[in-house]
């Protein structure tokens, strides 16, 4: 279910990523991932979510869950909801939208019973370790201070990126690890891979350039070079 | 855009109420308002409301709506997101999904600039005088204590009934206001009206109804003659 | 209980308002209460409460308290522990420390019945007029976007300031008006009063300064006679 | 810093742990601890914390405490007040005060940059684990579906007392453990330290007891036989 590397593109609530436009975003992604080799998943705002399943064939992820079951439970977005529409699985903890430590790990069981994929986020090398404990498919480690900035993680906070990958693999290396935060670039991409990370989360790089699907294949290009010499 | 007596189906985020069990629900209240003269709205859950506004031609509400704008706000529900499923509105600060003051403030004020209707909950006599100050188009007010208990607010507490009729008319007459908690029969409904409501807000009265249609229409009549009769 | 003109000394949890810090800056207000015949009312960290309210003879003030009575909630701050202490009253939904709707309604009954003093803050006009619907004993206006810069809302936002005393004067004459944000001169606390106000909120330009008694006595000085030529 | 079996008092804000009464349910503890060899701290409410550190010669825990430093954030309790009290640490994350992951994060490392203790409360073997990872002084596992029922989490999970012991004491030894939720009779006690458990965390069977004392006292007793036998 899930393709290495693998480029995740978070959509956020974008003006850029609503309606038509969300439906044309994930096309591109769909597109670059018939030309190379590599993983791309994308995770529309909630209410899009349905048309874009039903509008590609690669994985669309939600960008929340709640950790409640189906019930009284108004603007909740639970579970069984995102199995129905037809996503793949959820990221879980994004930085904004935390959770507290007893909802994640209801959140990631409740995914995990429903056969659904768990993309948990994280902050530090700390909350990675311990979010390593509670079994996610995937973690993306963010510091919140360079997202939305352009300073990719890759770059400017390496030995986050390798202090993730190394608790990570040694706690429990059947989890995947991304990175995420200021990935802008195909050589921020392929500078996440060197350090050992299985990939990236990225949003406004992506949602909010001029030419996306250029972007997007400058950043699998150089994915997949960096996978293969690793 | 708001048709009166009306009767707002909150469908929560109910198993009865996903997927095509959602357009079912919708479609028997179309059905229903086809049949009688009152206003009839459903309110699925997130992820359903792009289905259901193609699926039915009666006013659909979103179940909940965030303050912020289009941005890096993963997981969010804005009102942007809103306007382009083609909602007609949202509910705003149901007792399941609370929100601090400033924030329904800011919604109810979004909400307007982009033409949709706003539907606030409120839980005593004190918050429905306070979110009248804001001139939403509708509140309801529910004692969450009721909620979900079968005993109707029209009939257990019809003192809070009349009392937010009173404060809403006399502070701003072209809100409307509807009751909810507990609404469970046609009784229920012709009760409220007759205290002064101008509709009710239900979920699982209707949702979880062996036979919702049959009670829909029971309702619908319910509320026709207690209307006529006002 | 409430003396005007009233300035409110909010001392947050800055490091200047801990310990024998926040006695020290508690004397030099009541000095200057002893000086002017103005009322001064301070609010300490809540460590901190039980000593000041031991060391001063003038208001003292919570800035938080839950909607909970006594029970089982670990880490609350309910009325009946600030009744214990002896501060005069609450501040309720400041900005930092924003509560929903329903908790604003039950913390300002639960005040009164105790028979404490409420003090709400509202960010808008709009936010204002709601409050005055739920009866606390003042109000205090402050746009958010000015807490803290130095930028007095009382020559930044005039409108605002003479807004908000003309909705709450005008729905609940009872209720006192404060404004804040910014205020950080004699002149400032001039403007204010002059604009309507029956006092301010202040925070870091008294805390923060360098010399806390002499700012107070010319703020002191000012609000006086502004007062007096109302 | 830390003496063991640790029995931790948690007074919630119950009305018999406020004032007068709080300062007696410490002494009491105080007593007992000079007849046992066993530790035995108390969690008073915020507001009197202060009182009870000059009160009493044993450990006094903060019930809570906010991740972010001294600065804005009115109504807020942070780890320098806490100093500046004289506690020896804070309970951390209690079911009835859940703390985003990242922030939990922030807090134990804030409160050991300040030689505070941490007292992690946890709700599930997955979170313990979790929690272990972030490496805090205690951790307290409290099952929530258990608190304050009288139905001790030694004798109706024991299953998870002793899954909890193992994955500290495999991950981290140096953390102290402790279990939780319905803990009333010293039978209770034993059975947590035999279970592996290295103390209790109790509140309403202590605070809400008719003769506290006598009930600390064979707690007290319990848990040394149970210590000595381990």
């Amino acid at each position: 279910m899930i393709k290495l590397p693998l480029i995740v593109l978070n959509f956020k609530v974008y003006s850029e990523a609503i309606g038509e436009k969300a439906v044309k975003l994930a096309k591109y992604a769909e597109e670059v991932s018939r030309e190379y080799d590599v993983g791309l998943a994308v995770a529309p705002p909630t209410t899009e979510l349905k048309t874009i399943v039903e509008s590609v064939n690669i994985p669309v992820f939600s960008q929340h869950v709640d950790p409640h079951p189906c019930g009284s439970w108004t603007g909740g977005i639970v579970v069984e909801m995102l199995k129905e529409v037809g996503v793949v699985g959820s990221i879980v903890n994004h930085s904004e939208k935390r959770m507290i430590l007893a909802d994640i790990a209801i959140v990631l069981k409740r995914l995990k019973d429903n056969n659904l994929v768990s993309l948990l986020c994280t902050d530090t090398i700390e909350t990675t370790k311990a979010g390593a404990a509670l079994s996610p498919d995937i973690i993306a480690i963010e510091p919140p201070e360079l997202i939305g900035t352009g300073i990719p993680v890759s770059k400017a906070r390496p030995e986050i990126v390798q202090g993730a990958v190394e608790v990570v693999k040694k706690n429990n290396p059947s989890i995947h690890i991304l990175c995420g935060a200021g990935i802008s670039t195909g050589e921020d991409v392929a500078k996440a891979i060197e350090l050992g990370a299985e990939g990236v989360l990225l949003a406004s790089a992506y949602v909010k350039a001029r030419d996306p699907k250029t972007i997007l294949l400058s950043m699998a290009d150089a994915a997949l070079k960096a996978w293969e010499n690793r």
